[in-house]
């Protein structure tokens, strides 16, 4: 890509040095969820028409594009910005768990919604999250594990189909 | 295949011939589940350490060899060896529902598994199946639908999303 903008299109890569530029100087951290934002607080922690009683923690901003569009959540975010990865060197600090603890304590949570990856670091790091939770009375529920929509039993893997069994849930 | 076959590995092709052959005619269908079996029962009905009271629905065998490799369901099985399709004229009775009726009324069965895959037809035949077995008062539950294991929120699809919202669980 850099070969290409160098050789042909020298006006594309002045924009994009510009657009990065711009993107560095403006975005920043949204002080509430942590989600990347041009302003001190994200359109969603700011909005009125969000349940702000309704928490769901993620790993990533990319995590958080990716269930608003998938249109079915109403709630806020926290973005973890990583995983719990001890070898990494990342902690609870690194994630913001602090700061986390500090809003449970500070606001009214009805429930916590662990939605981190279904990964090992993932889990592990739900499962601190949990606790902190229990810590303080706040109902905490995981993102369903299971086939997913349109996929065929045929080609999921051995774990997924465990999960799938076991999370079963009554037909309704 | 049939190419390679003919030009480099002829004995091949004749074993292959008669594996088929054999195949053809001593592999029929399992008379309780439908599944393919070489006896008039096969070894999972005919088995004493499966619950036989507990009855996972399943389209197709290739579905109960990917449950029994995943090892976390010890019930038995019903084979529809298909899904409701009335446009490529597939029905109840091409499904063997009427078998399953009559194995419903005549057997003791606690809880029904709606395993058919997470497809508009699987989850018509699904609910098919369901009503079948709330007219004669038998619990009926389906496979989870979400995130599969190891998978990351960003590259799942906004329906699957939506599912593993909508069916989270309690964080035990």
């Amino acid at each position: 890509m850099a070969l290409y903008l160098i050789e042909r299109n020298r006006e594309g890569a002045r924009r994009i040095s510009e657009c990065l530029d711009t993107a560095l100087e403006r975005v920043g951290q949204c002080e509430r969820c942590r989600n990347f934002s041009d302003q001190p607080q994200c359109s969603i922690c700011a909005s009125s028409k969000r349940n702000q009683r309704l928490l769901c923690v993620v790993e990533t901003p990319a995590d958080v594009l990716a269930i608003e569009s998938a249109g079915s959540f109403d709630g806020r975010y926290f973005v973890l910005m990583g995983r719990l990865s001890p070898l990494d060197g990342i902690g609870p600090e690194q994630l913001g768990l602090d700061r986390l603890s500090e809003q449970l304590e500070q606001e009214t949570v009805d429930e916590i919604i662990l939605a981190t990856n279904p990964t090992m670091e993932g889990e592990i790091t739900a499962r601190y999250i949990a606790d902190l939770a229990a810590a303080r009375g706040i109902a905490t529920s995981r993102i369903a594990h299971g086939v997913p929509l349109g996929g065929e039993l045929e080609f999921v893997d051995s774990g997924t189909l465990s999960q799938a069994f076991s999370g079963r849930q009554t037909f309704k």
